[in-house]
């Protein structure tokens, strides 16, 4: 194992950010991490939750832009929103330069960062590839015994057809090759979702199959075994119980999130590829209605601290 | 129980159909059913299967348009295609006719159907629909605890946006919950799904939610308990465990299917609402690779039948 540590953000710590990163801090006694937060409010939430903090953490300690009394659990505030936001870009960039090995995000409010003028951050993802000088990032999920991974994220459904580019199908297949072979340590076999129902039942419903996506198959195939376009309804029903590729791909949001959240929702976590930076979080929001009460699930949390270990050097 | 028979398919002869037909009547022993198919074809099927044929069927003989020896299990062939096409032709006018009360199809094989020169047969769903004069039906999809009926069925998904019409879509929320309320004698909670990621992020993602979609749940709400647009990703996962509501209206096949088959995958039954007859057929194939072996389950085609009874008067 590296001597780096891994950076860690505790998200919005008017949610449950700080106390399951405390747990799952805890869960990895052999690891250490440099957590960005302001310490006496993680302190605060964490006392209030009733959860020790561990010992294996480099505190890097942020100034918080209000009194510690006039933060409430479970609201949006632009004072946590403004902290959440700036531990990310410290942290991003503490991996970019070198001081850590890889970055583990606690979940932040986008209203909250609203509150505070970041009104142009869609999400981690995209924030990083910004911190990166990156146009687009790929988002993968990952949980055990299933990997998949969006050609496109958010937007509206009527723009994905046109947003199937060769350039972004391969950046995206590239990517994902890339993080199951490192995970894996051989090369994989990758299963790639038709963008059409019954896969286009050869054209007769839409032909992006036959333009874009057979033709970038082959292009990959230097990466790894891809095998596709699949039948987007039965590609992944026998996953994870016996899977039949190491790893998916998805062209839009909910083609992928729909059948991973059925198969892994509490253990799921979100992984940023294609940057020169791995970061992973959990695959849940800030749940402001259980903060500072020790009642959530740091579940999510630890699996993405592993997989942060798994696809860092 | 009424006294009309329940009129019923036996499907691509040269599949499973046969054995599945037969075995699934068997299951029901207080029903009779008027069976539309070869008998000396069905027999044959039947007895290199090893299954019994049952005694309660009234024999809908129709012609073969070849010799029996020419038949092929495992094999499109036009003689089977055009059998199985007649059949279904003349089941649902006998349903409409109130010969019979509802209509059970075993699957067919649209590549055998093309074989014999029937090139305009999208599927069972399309063909009743034209059998019946109308030019669309409700495609929806029964298992226990779980409903999902869908909006737009087999197109290409950049030709889905466009087809979410005010008239569309609210004659499948009529139909959802005019069946729904039939299987459960009481009015029903139908979620409707969004056709956009996270319904939307109010506008962000699209606008079919508050152009379309929220207008007509409002106009819905004399049929049933409409609650939507629901996120897509997470609006299934506690279905069929802890169900939050009786059926599903989703935007897109794969969007209702991937989940459905997910929860459901040996159980799923098709059923074509929005008709003057009822009509039921299993969730899958013909399975040529098992046909006449007796290995095929019956599992789908007696929760066809069993939905087929629950449906009719």
């Amino acid at each position: 194992m590296s001597q780096l540590p891994l950076a860690i953000t505790s998200g919005d710590c008017a949610g449950i950010g700080p106390e399951i990163t405390a747990q799952a801090i805890a869960a990895f006694p052999d690891e250490t991490f440099a957590l960005y937060t302001h310490k006496p409010l993680f302190e605060r939430a964490c006392h209030q939750a009733k959860v020790t903090i561990p010992e294996n953490i480099i505190w890097c300690d942020l100034p918080l832009n209000t009194t510690l009394d006039a933060i409430h659990p479970g609201k949006n505030q632009a004072a946590t929103g403004d902290l959440a936001y700036r531990a990310v870009c410290q942290a991003g960039q503490a991996v970019l330069a070198g001081h850590a090995r890889g970055l583990v995000t606690a979940p932040f409010s986008k209203a909250a960062l609203h509150l505070a003028g970041h009104t142009d951050v869609p999400g981690h993802t995209e924030l990083l590839a910004r911190l990166c000088g990156r146009e687009e990032a790929t988002m993968a999920f990952f949980a055990p015994h299933l990997i998949i991974s969006l050609v496109t994220i958010h937007c509206a459904l009527s723009a994905v057809p046109a947003l199937i580019t060769p350039a972004r199908l391969l950046r995206v297949l590239r990517d994902t090759a890339e993080a199951t072979q490192r995970l894996l340590k051989r090369r994989p076999k990758i299963g790639v979702l038709a963008l059409n129902p019954h896969a286009g039942e050869c054209g007769a419903f839409g032909n992006e199959e036959a333009a874009v996506i057979i033709p970038a198959l082959h292009q990959a195939q230097t990466w790894a075994d891809f095998e596709g376009p699949l039948v987007p309804d039965t590609a992944l029903i026998t996953a994870p119980h016996k899977p039949r590729y190491d790893a998916f791909v998805a062209m839009y949001h909910d083609q992928g999130l729909i059948p991973f959240k059925h198969v892994a929702f509490d253990c799921g976590v979100n992984v940023t590829l294609g940057l020169p930076i791995i970061r992973t979080s959990p695959d849940h929001g800030t749940a402001f209605d259980l903060a500072w009460q020790g009642k959530a699930s740091p579940k999510s949390m630890v699996q993405a601290i592993h997989y942060a270990r798994q696809l860092t050097p």
